[in-house]
């Protein structure tokens, strides 16, 4: 891959729902510094979004010994939420302190990561769940529309539908599941306490509930076991969908991907490969030239 | 009925996510006034809540030319959210202006409306769905755990579940639907615009796309059966555990009630009977003598 030899050093940041991460790199790619910050998800919060980056970014290059008035900072930024137009246009008109900003999806910047730059796919389930493929400059993102409407097999949605079939059993109206008293210990309440601790609750106090449905479907709990086919169902018709467009490489990402890896047909787990680097690379990438975007 | 001849005047309210309805009676259960005000659910914004019950008691009393000053006025107040304890012991120290306040679920006050104050069960599908039956001064609720973990067969429900179709279908991860074309027309947006239509509305925004579901099934929209046969499964199922409990009445009541109702078994639709009064009514009868609550 051909980079761009000037005396810029690249600064890509990764920011969702419950973090956000930077890494500083030079054109070599060796990596100077990094840092982690709070949530970034501009459509929850912009004001919190634009300080965690600026938090992010500012301790990334303390730690490289770069400053934004000496050196030429070149931003990938990669966010959730930025696949709306309205939202992208908001952060896209950020008047930020850097030499310039490159602002795209964080699937875009899974992606890229994931097959360092090159064509590829990548399907995240983490908090929220979505399929992103990117061939021959074109790309096509599956699903990835927000809790709870959609984000089906991801750690929210998992988290949902435990408390959904607990509350059933509770209420005698389903049957009974270990998922009850997972979800109890987990919360530390009594059964008829569990919808009353999740009143208003986001998409990452769900994901937080996600264990209860592995850690029961390992005790043979059936309505777990329910939960994860419907899971897996959904995240290998994605992955079907996605292979049609022949992508070189597949990944899936997330922090709920190693625990659904075991669990998926074999002959499709021989079509995903592992990702080669962090979507905050990623979004280093995106700044590149040659890289297919 | 026995009543308390005193010179009271029994002021019932009735509270919900969308209004607050009040209705202010003599001790001949002879309607003096009436009036309707905003949202009044004390989960969702305890000031809001208290400010709409103030304004439509206020009204209810001007209409029936009393006031709490020279009046002995008895406030029977019925309110969604507060089967959670800590919300019901906050609206309960609520310092009111009136003689004396009883405070109950809303549950609790369409069942006592339903069957004029003596013993029954309601099952209510509005915005939201639960069960509640009431006999020899037992009572139990079944379901109404909220949107959206509980609430199943309700109206966010039936709006939640065609937006997933509806995008399923969009990104050809599911069957086509007619209920997509539906939505796009009730929100006035694209295919590809629904989910953004729909980030963090709230379930009475859902609510409002119940529609789309039946009308989508009046056209032989299979997905769209699929899911009222899945509301129907639910509040069949709630209807057989709450007639364990024997009530002598049960009644189907709320804004999506009509027309889920011809699509019951019909064996089931012959134990349901019409409701006698309305929830304010009901919250009246909480506060008369020998009723059972």
């Amino acid at each position: 891959m051909q980079r761009n030899q000037s005396s810029s050093f690249y600064l890509g940041v990764d920011g969702g729902g419950s973090k956000c991460k930077a890494v500083v790199v030079n054109h070599n790619l060796e990596i100077l510094g990094s840092a982690i910050a709070g949530p970034a998800n501009p459509c929850v919060d912009y004001q919190l979004a634009i300080d965690s980056i600026t938090e992010s970014c500012g301790r990334a290059l303390a730690e490289a010994g770069l400053s934004k008035e000496q050196h030429r900072i070149e931003l990938g930024l990669a966010l959730a939420g930025v696949n709306f137009d309205h939202v992208f246009q908001r952060v896209n008109e950020w008047s930020h302190p850097f030499h310039s900003m490159r602002l795209i999806t964080d699937w875009h910047a899974a992606c890229l990561g994931a097959h360092e730059g090159r064509d590829g796919a990548v399907i995240i389930v983490g908090t929220g769940s979505c399929g992103y493929v990117c061939v021959n400059g074109q790309s096509k993102s599956f699903g990835g529309h927000g809790f709870p409407v959609g984000d089906k097999g991801s750690g929210a949605w998992l988290g949902l539908q435990a408390m959904k079939a607990a509350l059933l059993a509770k209420d005698g109206m389903g049957p009974p599941t270990l998922m009850k008293e997972l979800l109890c210990t987990s919360l530390s309440c009594k059964p008829e306490d569990l919808a009353i601790r999740m009143v208003g609750a986001s998409s990452a106090q769900y994901a937080q509930l996600a264990k209860t449905v592995f850690a029961a479907n390992k005790q043979g709990d059936v309505q777990a076991a329910g939960i994860l086919n419907e899971a897996i169902d959904y995240i290998e018709a994605m992955a079907h969908s996605i292979l049609e467009y022949g992508p070189p490489r597949l990944s899936l990402v997330g922090g709920i991907a190693p625990f659904l890896m075991p669990l998926l047909n074999h002959r499709l787990r021989e079509h995903i490969s592992r990702p080669l680097a962090n979507p905050e690379m990623g979004a280093v990438y995106s700044l590149l030239k040659n890289t297919k975007t």
